[in-house]
């Protein structure tokens, strides 16, 4: 699994915990589908800037809060 | 065309040309077929967060300062 894409994942599924939105409402928010979201969350898909400004947009929060730290990412 | 793509890949080609970088060496650097880079900078591909965390460590920039401003754009 790629490194990136996990720690990404992870970041937004703590974020939305922290805001706590479930994934359907991240989902209606963001515009994105559920399962999308889910595998985004999961780090098996290398989700689009695009749609990750819309994640961060429907969570309220900067992208930046959601980047790995780009140095510690072995996988890029 | 999505206009925040076009808007993102403006603001890699002129980062690019701030950095006295041709797509060329930006390919080499970044790791990313030139031909793809070409299509990023004309905004007619919507780039992954890993590549473009890919671009911003080879131009030796933040990722944030290759993003468009996300509420003035429309098409999210």
């Amino acid at each position: 699994m790629d490194d990136f894409a996990k720690k990404l994942g992870k970041n937004i599924k703590m974020m939305r915990v922290f805001k706590d939105q479930s994934q359907a409402e991240l989902s209606f928010k963001s515009g994105l589908d559920q399962s999308y979201l889910s595998r985004v969350e999961k780090g098996t898909v290398n989700v689009t800037v695009i749609k990750l400004c819309a994640i961060a947009k429907a969570l309220e929060c900067e992208l930046t809060e959601l980047l790995p730290e780009i140095d510690k990412t072995s996988a890029l």
